[in-house]
């Protein structure tokens, strides 16, 4: 039914097939167009979303309006907006696909069950999470230390599957730099 | 023995008196000096560290050399470099003293220990977790999103109680700005 969430659960977990099984049948297919929006700021984030297909961002909105990409998550990604699903509050940030995309979607009711019945499914879990909070302090030390050169450089090295991927302005919003400057680093590489 | 720290277990945790005196059994208390260091960047993180007194931060260091300060840590919080604790890894970050400080260490081997023998423990780490991935995702966005202005109060509203506490060139490399547009934005604020 799910091949390449079947795959990665094999991949990257201890699960067995009937567990497996147990996860996929919990969750609900959905196809998301380009543009459309998963969650909206404001919103309460009542699904914990897996990527099997396509391409989605995460972005926070600032007082004037601009938007400001936190996390991309291309497909065999899971993404949330962890602090309102966990305690189902109005969520800070939106989500949105940036390319037509299939997701598989769990209630959260489901989930905490599916988490305390399956202790490897809790493991993979809590792998996940550390390697959010690892990866975020990373992120965040770049976006406050390199110059926006450096920024880029690392961006290209980090993701260089999603560089062609992404529209320019949502890779300046994302290593927050104005798109000029983006571009100006571009052009430089280009004519080294 | 540490009324400090069974205060705060008590006002952040069901733990019962018999939990909270074998988690501070295992702990090693630890007097720091202002500007010494308890992890430096390239050795591994061997203990969680708890804050009963004082003032630290953690900080990693850009290829020019220059510190970028990712948290403050003050009495009654936790800190640690969370990758090279989980993984026995050279750490990226270096956590120093700001004030003369005492803490509480306890070693990897007890304190997991602890955690899978005490599920009260388990509760409050997982929370304090949550929290740490949450105000980290709300840091990223002011990062990426805020002028150098709204940075500034935004820091000052958050964290009104350190700001005496800390020298100015460290707000100023927590924030991602220079020492010389901090004062600038302190100072228009004295003359507003």
């Amino acid at each position: 039914m799910l091949p390449e969430f079947e795959t990665y659960l094999r991949s990257h977990s201890d699960l067995t097939e009937t567990d497996m099984q147990r996860i996929t049948g919990c969750a609900t297919l959905r196809h998301v167009h380009r543009n459309e929006r998963l969650l909206q700021e404001g919103q309460i984030c009542r699904h914990k979303i897996f990527i099997l297909k396509g391409l989605l961002r995460t972005f926070g909105t600032s007082t004037d309006g601009n938007e400001h990409i936190l996390h991309f998550a291309p497909e065999l990604n899971w993404t949330l907006d962890a602090e309102s699903y966990d305690r189902q509050i109005p969520a800070r940030f939106t989500i949105a696909a940036i390319e037509n995309s299939d997701v598989l979607l769990w209630g959260k009711t489901d989930f905490d069950f599916l988490l305390t019945d399956i202790p490897a499914l809790k493991a993979l879990a809590q792998k996940l999470i550390s390697t959010t909070i690892y990866s975020s302090r990373q992120r965040l030390l770049t976006t406050l230390s390199g110059s926006p050169q450096e920024k880029y450089e690392d961006f290209f090295r980090s993701f260089p599957d999603l560089v062609p991927r992404l529209p320019l302005h949502m890779i300046a919003s994302y290593l927050g730099m104005s798109l000029k400057t983006l571009t100006r680093i571009r052009h430089g590489q280009l004519h080294r």
